[in-house]
Order: structure tokens, then C-alpha cells, then sequence
């Protein structure tokens, strides 16, 4: 096991009816105005705009709407979004929404104090000092960013997905309620659960040190998702399925399932932020593509791990039937396992390798997977 | 899966070499004096003791000596640590030991701002507003105090052991070098080990909802102490092994395990607190005696989870068969499962009964547990 810090000091306040208390959450920390970022009008639609109004009035916060932030956010709307919180003299920022408004809110929230463009945090030109406080209300449960210090955006004149990290970034309160994702549709509930599993899998497969503590929890984590997304599948109304499934995508990228790790990286995520930020591609449909395909390449790299996986997860026996099985459940629940299912073709692969080549440099991996490493996963996953 | 709250703000610095950097986090809180909480001469021998005043005088931090703090802690030592801290004008507490030296150093900084006499915070005569910041370097693994806002405290002039709890009792930073507990004896790691497993097992098997997630990660915990237990056992200096022990440790009491779980409670420690209280054996020794007798008696009320456990964390079939392995686990790692290897004979139930009925209405579970009830329990682990 290896040194490590834990360090995770977001308030969690999970279950029914937490949304309600939001203005409760922001007085507590001295809100007066808040910036409400938020994605399409379904919100205001659904009543969950007029409920955190009500929270946020009773407690005397006013509010300065962002809407309009899309999936795969874009840097050029988190600039909007500096600009508007400057301009209101806000002093706070309110997600409410997926990981997309939630990772935007964040930059925005690292942007306001930082005299420069937004884009230098994201490009490694400077560092994250300070940031405006941040709140979250989730209605979509897939990325983790609602108990983490990340922040994943694209730049839209570059075609970059970079990220972002700090402990000024770890949300103030974030409110998980399962109930305010009962509408999340079929295909985006196959791609939280591919985006979920691929966290869990990335440190598992890849870590030099793995003691079996950690294991044994992503282990429990993978099991979960894959018990609950087929429970909701057939269901998409059993709420105790989906709160498991919630919960588990917190933990799985928390801090908790690569404590004492060693060695990891993000190899999947290095590869797919390319297939989103080139192709716009949903990030968890692009991951149940990347994940198998890496998995045939990556594998005999650690072979012992292949098999415990395949055993612990799936219930066979050898690492390629584990890889098998897991391609087949992606299949299964209904997200791409082939690039064909993205749009993308054999031709598109030039430009795509160079854009991952980016990226691995990025995430600190360029030198184990050079260009023809990156042409094999891809070729894999035609 | 029940609403929940999950808030842990400790910082947690686990690994080799970490408590050099103790006189760092104390300044970063804006420490200058601190009152240093011990047990023994232990630390001074071993040159810890050393380490730690080296790294505190590097960074202007004076400190102030509380040695002798002993297991099942007493509230008398606690008004010598507030009256010291009072007179000494400290502005925070170090506790430098296992948990009984931790759960001390909590009570006397929630002491030192009370202007009453501290008893009153565990007795619920008065609630705890504010305390002492708390800092910890841990030297044996087991309460999980080090990540969590609980107290257990002994009174030693009524025979009562009870508990506190305040989210201004989270250590701010607790410091984890698992080869700090590398001196551990055989009988306390297996007591450690029997407190580990009740503290995991507790909720588990009473709470009338209790998530398979959460099931999961308990069985994930306890049998990463069984395998991790038997390991240094065999061989004190396995490194990895300790490390896994410890973290388990810290996992199985800092909110995660019952996170989603409800209507649960903790027999096992209530009767426990009782033996400890009145007999002074080690609390992980009084636990391993009175889990297997507590199962035995609870089982028929939700045996289900009982089978559960049989298959999941011994592999055997029935929930009785469970039970016996777990008994037989405690006996062959050396940790009592009789009242009789604790001293205790049958003509000290009685007196034994009236302190268990006592905390029974301290954890709120005496109507669960009528006289007849604890009586078959204790007789049970005769």
C-alpha cells in the first residue's frame, strides 16, 4: 500500500426531498447571490427551478441565472459564465444539473478570481489559488464531480478536453437526491453506468500497486452498477436501484476506490476525451467503446488482475471471457461498444490518434502509449 | 436506501513517515501551543515522542505533556487535561497513541470550552458548541476514532461508559504510519481485529435496511481484517498487511459502512461498555465474547443477513455455521470468546445486567432489549 492523503470535505445530504433545504445549505455559508447554472429548460418544466427559488428566497439569497450549458461543456459558455458572475458580483455558484453543469460551475468558480483567461488553468499556464464557493443539486448521477476536486470542459476553437483539479473545487454541499433522476432516459442511463464503471476500472487494471482492500471495494462498486442499472432497466421506477446506483457513482471517484494505489492512470478516459471533444459523442458512449478495446490491448500487461476481475465480476473464468463479458453487458444495456455506433469511421482514425497523442501527454502517459499503441485500442474498437 | 448525510472533513495522511510532518499541519491550523495527549513512556522510548517535539519546535509550536492515559480511558484524566489545557492556555490537542489516548483527547477539547464539568456532555445534561481544534498520529488500529466525531469514555467513579459526539470532535488531521503499529502485540491486534469486525457487523446484520452496496462493502472490509489479521500473525513486520489492517480500521467507523442504512443500532458495544466498564478488560477482548453470544440469540431475526454472512465472508452455508466460524476465527487468533477467560463468572452477572440495562437506554435500544433478553445474551458467552 502506498502513501496517500485523504482528504474529502464535501457535505453529502442524499435522499428525497434534500433539494428543499438548498437555501438553507447557502445561508449557512454566508450566500447572499448566487449564479444558478443549470442546462436545458427542463428544470423550469419540471418544477425544480420554482422549488430552489422558493429555498433560495426564504433565505433571502438572490439568484443570476446561467442556462443553455450543454453535454461535453464548453469553455467558451464557463467564459460566459465568469463573465455574468462578475458583472452580478455574486458570491457563490449553484450546479443543478448532470456533470457537465456541475463541471462548468466549477471553472466558472476557479475562473472568477483568476485575472487571467480560464483556459490557462486548464492548460497548465497557472495554478487555482482560490475559487468562489460551490453548491451542487444533481439530477444526473455518472461523473463523481459532485464529491471530487475535477473538472473536465472542452475548449470549442481547439477541440481540447482538459481538466482541472484543486481542493478550492470540492463542492461546499452537494445534494443528491435519486428521485430527481427518475427521467433520466434508457441511453443515458447506460451511459452513466459505462462512465461509472470505466472510473472504477482505469486505477484497477492500470495500478502497479493494488492492494486487495481496494480491490475488493471497486469490486463491490462494479457489482452494484451493473445489479442496478439492469434493476432499472426493468424499472425505471425503483428508487431503492437507483440511489444504490447514485451512491456507488459518488464512491467511485471520491478518492476512496484508489486509496494506497499506485502507479495508475486514465488511459480510457486519455482516449476517449478525444472521441467527445472531436465527434461529440456522449463520454459515457464513448467509454463503453474505448474501455473493451483498450482491455484486449492493456491485458496481458496484467494478467492476474484480468482474471480476478473476470471471476469477481462476472463470474468467469479466464481475463478474455472477462472482457467478453463486459463488452457483451455493454452491449446488452444498450450503449456502443463500436466506433461504427459513434459515427466514426476508419478514415476518421488519423486525425483522432493525434488528437489522443495530446491528450496522453496531458494525463502523463504519452510514453507508454506512443502513436502505435493508440492505432491498436482504436483498431480494436472498429 | 434511507436519506443520509455523509460529511468527513478529516484530513487523513496515511504511510510511512507521515508523522514527521506533524508540526506542518499544526502550524497551517494556526497552532502555537498544543497539549500533547499520551499513555505510556512507550513513545519516549521509541523516540517518537522525540520526532514529534523536533517537528513541533521547527515550526514555533510549544507543547504541553498529558501522559498516562490509559485503555478504557477515564473521565477524571480527562478533567486533568482540560484543567492542564486551561491553565496552560493551549490552542489545540495532539493525541499521540491508539484510540483510548484519542477518545481523551476529544473529551478534553470539548471540555475545555464548557464551562461545567465535562461529565455533563456524556451524560446528555448539556451539548457540546464547540471544541479544541484536534490533531492525532495513530499508533494502534482498531477504534476508528481517527476519522470520526465519537468519544468513548469510562466514569470512574460510577461504572458508567459512555459516548459523545459532535462534528467539532472530527480530527482535523489524523496521521496513519502503519509501521508505527508494527510494536502491537499479538493479543491486542487480535483484540483490535474482534473491535474492527463489531464495529462492521453491528449495523449490518440490525439495521432494517440495509443496502446491498453497503452489505457489499462490509463484507469487503471484514474479510480484508480476517486475511490481513492472519497475515501478521504470521509475520509482525508484513507492511502491506498492516497498512490494509489499518485503513479497513478507519473505513469501518467513519460514516461509509452504514451510509444508506436505517433503524440500526449497537447491541454488541452497549453490552460491551458494561464489561470494560466494570471488569477492565480490553474492550476488543469483551467484544469478541459477547458478539458470537449476541449472534446467536439475534440471528432468528434476520437470518437472511446471517446467511449472507455465513457464505460471503467464511464461505459456509448456514447462518449457525457462520456464527461457529466466526467464534472459531476469534479463538484461533487468540482473542477470548468466554466470559470465564475474562475473569467474569456467573455471580457477576447480576450486578453485570444492571449496567448493560443502563446503557441500553444510553444507545436508545432498551426496549429491544428487555432484562430476560441481556440475561440469555451473557449466559449465552458463559
Amino acid at each position: 500500500m502506498e502513501n496517500f492523503t485523504f482528504f474529502n470535505p464535501t457535505r453529502i445530504e442524499f435522499g428525497t426531498g434534500k433539494e428543499q433545504l438548498i437555501g438553507r445549505h447557502l445561508a449557512e455559508h454566508g450566500v447572499k447571490k448566487v449564479l444558478l447554472c443549470y442546462g436545458s429548460e427542463r428544470i423550469k418544466r419540471e418544477g425544480l427551478f420554482d422549488l430552489v427559488s422558493k429555498s433560495l428566497s426564504e433565505k433571502g439569497i438572490s439568484l443570476v441565472e446561467l442556462g443553455g450549458i450543454v453535454s461535453n461543456p464548453v469553455i467558451s459558455k464557463v467564459r460566459e459564465g465568469i463573465a455574468l458572475a462578475r458583472t452580478q458580483q455574486v458570491d457563490a455558484i449553484l450546479s443543478v444539473g448532470g456533470g457537465s453543469v456541475l463541471d462548468s460551475a466549477k471553472a466558472i468558480a476557479a475562473g472568477v478570481p483568476y485575472a487571467g483567461d480560464v483556459w490557462d488553468l486548464f492548460a497548465g499556464k497557472a495554478r487555482i489559488a482560490s475559487a468562489l464557493p460551490l453548491f451542487a443539486i444533481l439530477t444526473l448521477a455518472a461523473t463523481g464531480s459532485e464529491m471530487n476536486p475535477s473538472s473536465v470542459v472542452t475548449n470549442d476553437e481547439t477541440r481540447e478536453k482538459f481538466f482541472i483539479a484543486s481542493t478550492a473545487l470540492f463542492p461546499k454541499v452537494s445534494i443528491v437526491n435519486p428521485a430527481l433522476m427518475q427521467g433520466v432516459t434508457r441511453d443515458y442511463l447506460a451511459y452513466s453506468a459505462a462512465d461509472v464503471i470505466a472510473h472504477l476500472i482505469e486505477a484497477y487494471f492500470t495500478a502497479t500497486v493494488h492492494p486487495r482492500l481496494q480491490s475488493r471495494l471497486v469490486e463491490s462498486l462494479l457489482n452494484t452498477i451493473i445489479e442496478t442499472t439492469e434493476a432499472l432497466l426493468a424499472d425505471p421506477a425503483d428508487y431503492d436501484a437507483r440511489a444504490q446506483f447514485a451512491w456507488a457513482a459518488t464512491l467511485a471517484l471520491n478518492g476512496l476506490s484508489y486509496s494506497g494505489a499506485a502507479g495508475f492512470s486514465y488511459p480510457n478516459h486519455a482516449i476517449e476525451h478525444s472521441l467527445s471533444a472531436l465527434f461529440n459523442v456522449p463520454h459515457g458512449a464513448g467509454l463503453s467503446v474505448v474501455v473493451p478495446a483498450w482491455m484486449k490491448w492493456y491485458q496481458e500487461r496484467n494478467p492476474a488482475q484480468f482474471t480476478r476481475f473476470a471471476r469477481n465480476v462476472f463470474g468467469v473464468d479466464t481475463g478474455e471471457q472477462g472482457i467478453a463479458a463486459l463488452e457483451a453487458w455493454f452491449a446488452k444495456i444498450g450503449t456502443p461498444t463500436r466506433l461504427g455506433q459513434l459515427g466514426i469511421r476508419e478514415a476518421d482514425l488519423p486525425a483522432t490518434v493525434d488528437n489522443v497523442l495530446g491528450n496522453l501527454r496531458v494525463f502523463g502517459i504519452a510514453d507508454s502509449y506512443p502513436r502505435e499503441a493508440v492505432v491498436a485500442i482504436l483498431t480494436n474498437a472498429l
